[in-house]
């Protein structure tokens, strides 16, 4: 999909730009919080002054609403602002000291922060031009964290990326830092991937896309001579376990609320509600006429590009050429070419458990119903599923008693749990956890979304010994920054 | 090098010890805090009862002296006490709690804390029977973490490992806890470690040990369907900075301290000095007779067993092979067999630039001096390092103004950082960092030591809208356990 101006980089260009991105490190890794804080600030800024024509860029590239769009600049720019805040409130760097002499009586002087990991990669989404793209959580995080960036553009919003770009390095030369902390380089091929990924400079990748992506980033890292952490956030299709309880009384607002989340963005979230588990039963029966009703009348909606288009057809109709799969509810207008139409179709449970390909995310306005003959068809259907970002569970109290087992099962699969709720909308805040067991992540130790984002490119460093002035501002005995720390075991503040 | 009673497990006994702990896992997983802490206290008080047997059969088995092992004993249960304590106290989990409406007025209701992963599998360490093999820290850890453990007892010293891990039964039973908690397995073949790693049942995986080993499990691990953690300690060589001002005014004792360090433990330690860099001047030839001076009058000893002995002959003859390395001091003594002749080898910058062979650890009582031009020389060594646990600067004040971009560079190669101290010795605590970059570990962002080891066997999960009585202790409302978390951004204690 790339274009002209957005041609491949070329590995000469890459080599240069890895070299840059190397040479910006060797200052950037000892800039102060602040310093770290007032670029993402400025970044923030130039985003914001932007906004007209990054907006505009984006409606053009992804065919997503002005609205939604803007909504979702706004986040971004409130990951920086509140990344950058984090990274100088030095909480995330857990800094320890410990200063008692030991069991034999000899001195003691350890003292523990973290360090930035290097020049980092970052692969963006397609899904949110912004928020997890050019100046996204990853780019964010990385920077609040002491590494440079290496940003590949989307090949699906190169414009809006670039524009981002534009805006970061304003922001670079507004604080005079070093060309080199933030560079943005195209790529359509998995040649220019490839090439950052295995480069021994490059110390940390981030990526949010596909099972296939995300995977093949991951290998290339786990085989380079020193391998190196990839943060990939791949498919999930975000089981939801409607309860018999809360189905019986709720059928009707379960149908509308679901409804809206497995098509909001034209079904293009991660965290997209694509597997809706439930009993068999009237009440079943009367959420799946309403869902019906709600999706009969929805509008095909245009996907983020033709690519998407063709996949998000090509996979539906695979899914639903699986024996036992039928086509529950469609929206009544067909869809146009580059379209998404709003499909629901359901399945038997002993039908879903043989076919594994039905556990694939399909991106789009797609979700499927899993008719369970009972109980231990529900838990079943849970124990066979893979790790996902999110599980739901919409129960009453009742229903809760009853399904403890369940619970306690779906937490081994999930980074987030949602009890009531739709997965769609992931707020940004320390207490989120936008992450999950593979295949969701290939990291599950770590999320993509709040303030412990940070946590993914810094290692401890353990000083010994050393005298204040060659310790970093976190470690220093007057404790100068005024952060948390852990001393000699207490948790000062 | 195993030995009847102690011969390799079946893969049929192993599936059946991967299913239990498997199974036990799944009440495990649940138990409270204070259980873990109470099960840690309860293995730490079987070990301390059962002393003299463990000791006896440890020197049989590593001829290591007894007041080492006794040393080593109390350590170990230390690291037991202090992990169940660290769980206990919670602040490991980060928890954190968000309930302040989001930006468009919503209400909100996350929390997060951390879930242990699963079955975890450790492969203990042959030169600390106790501290980093069956019940030291990796399964401290894990149990701490809420972990069921599976370990792998060491080949060379069965019997030790053996009573430990019954000491590990008899509390598992005291405290009523479903058997599969833990499980002891037997393997001198490679075989049972890839039956292990392989099984998806299996979640994380702890090594400590040779970078051969620790890289193969790492690969199989990466390579299964679902990739696992592993957290593999592997080859050091902890070089030591020797710069010229304090090398002048401090040669015999540095001489001293390092000849002691290099030594320490027949050489065996992971933090062992293995390369001493200096400029060529009066004062390293100085430090070069003291050092030939000490090295001496010490004594052969005898090494854990015949395949490392006649190991560390093989690596320390083929160093010495290398062209214009050269002995500089040898013990008077003659080894005997199965023992290893201290030994100090010495080369010029340039070869050892050119030999990356030079860089592997020898396991045992040798370290190498790598003489250099000038400071350039210093900084092309540095430059070329592997990954380190430790990095060593001996060190005055003009020294450290003369050499900033030399400690700059250094601490991207190491976890701990050390001034005027050497690298043997590592405290059990908080502050520590006992790990480092590829190939010192697989996983430089995570220790061994300390009570954040535990943080290595858990991932975090976030509850949106759980009612109280649904939560983890740690999440409820009135943090009943008084632990310290984050709520709406604050640091409560």
């Amino acid at each position: 999909m790339s274009q002209l101006p957005y041609s491949d980089t070329s590995h000469t260009a890459l080599l240069a730009t890895i070299e840059q991105a190397r040479s910006a490190f060797s200052l950037y890794k000892n800039s102060s919080l602040q310093l770290r804080c007032e670029l993402l600030q400025a970044i923030a800024d130039e985003l914001r002054k932007d906004t007209a024509a990054l907006v505009a860029a984006a409606m053009r590239e992804t065919h997503l609403p002005e609205g939604r769009l803007k909504n979702e600049l706004g986040r971004t720019i409130f990951q920086l602002e509140s990344y950058g805040q984090a990274s100088a409130a030095g909480r995330w760097l857990d800094a320890s000291i410990e200063t008692r002499p030991n069991a034999t009586g000899a001195a003691v002087n350890l003292r523990k922060t973290l360090l930035p990991l290097g020049p980092v990669v970052v692969f963006g989404a397609s899904n949110f031009p912004f928020a997890y793209s050019t100046a996204g959580g990853d780019t964010a995080s990385a920077l609040a964290a002491g590494c440079t960036v290496i940003v590949k553009a989307h090949p699906a919003h190169p414009e809006t990326s670039t524009l981002a770009a534009a805006a970061i390095d304003r922001a670079v030369l507004k604080l005079q830092l070093p060309k080199g902390v933030f560079a943005h380089v195209y790529g359509a091929s998995f040649s220019v991937g490839e090439y950052l990924v295995k480069h021994p400079y490059i110390k940390a990748v981030g990526f949010t896309g596909s099972l296939l992506g995300g995977k093949q980033l991951f290998d290339w890292a786990q085989q380079r001579k020193d391998p190196i952490p990839v943060f990939a956030e791949m498919g999930s299709v975000n089981p939801v376990f409607l309860l018999p309880g809360q189905l019986h009384e709720q059928a009707p607002a379960l149908a509308e609320q679901l409804a809206a989340s497995f098509t909001l963005g034209a079904g293009q979230f991660c965290t997209k509600p694509g597997l809706l588990i439930a009993i068999q039963s009237e009440a079943l029966s009367r959420f799946e006429q309403h869902l019906k009703q709600q999706v009969t009348k929805l509008i095909p909606v245009p996907l983020l590009h033709s690519g998407i288009a063709n996949a998000f057809q090509h996979h539906r109709d695979t899914s639903l050429q699986v024996s036992s799969v039928s086509v529950l509810a469609l929206s009544e207008q067909e869809a146009s070419s580059g379209e998404g139409r709003p499909t629901v179709a359901a399945v038997e449970a002993a039908d879903w458990l043989q076919h594994r390909s039905l556990q694939q995310e399909v991106f789009g306005p797609y979700t499927l119903v899993v008719r369970c003959a009972d109980r231990a068809a529900v838990e079943a259907v849970a124990a066979s599923l893979e790790g996902q970002l999110t599980t739901t569970i919409m129960a009453n109290e009742e229903d809760l008693s009853q399904h403890s087992a369940l619970i306690d099962l779906v937490k081994e699969k999930c980074g987030r749990l949602i009890l009531n709720g739709v997965p769609t909308g992931v707020e940004v805040c320390k207490a989120m956890q936008h992450g999950g067991p593979f295949p969701a992540t290939t990291d599950a130790r770590f999320g993509a979304v709040g303030e412990d984002a940070l946590k993914r490119f810094a290692r401890p460093i353990c000083y010994q010994n050393w005298p204040d002035a060659w310790l970093p501002a976190e470690l220093k005995e007057d404790n100068p920054l005024r952060i948390a720390r852990t001393v000699n075991g207490q948790l000062m503040q």
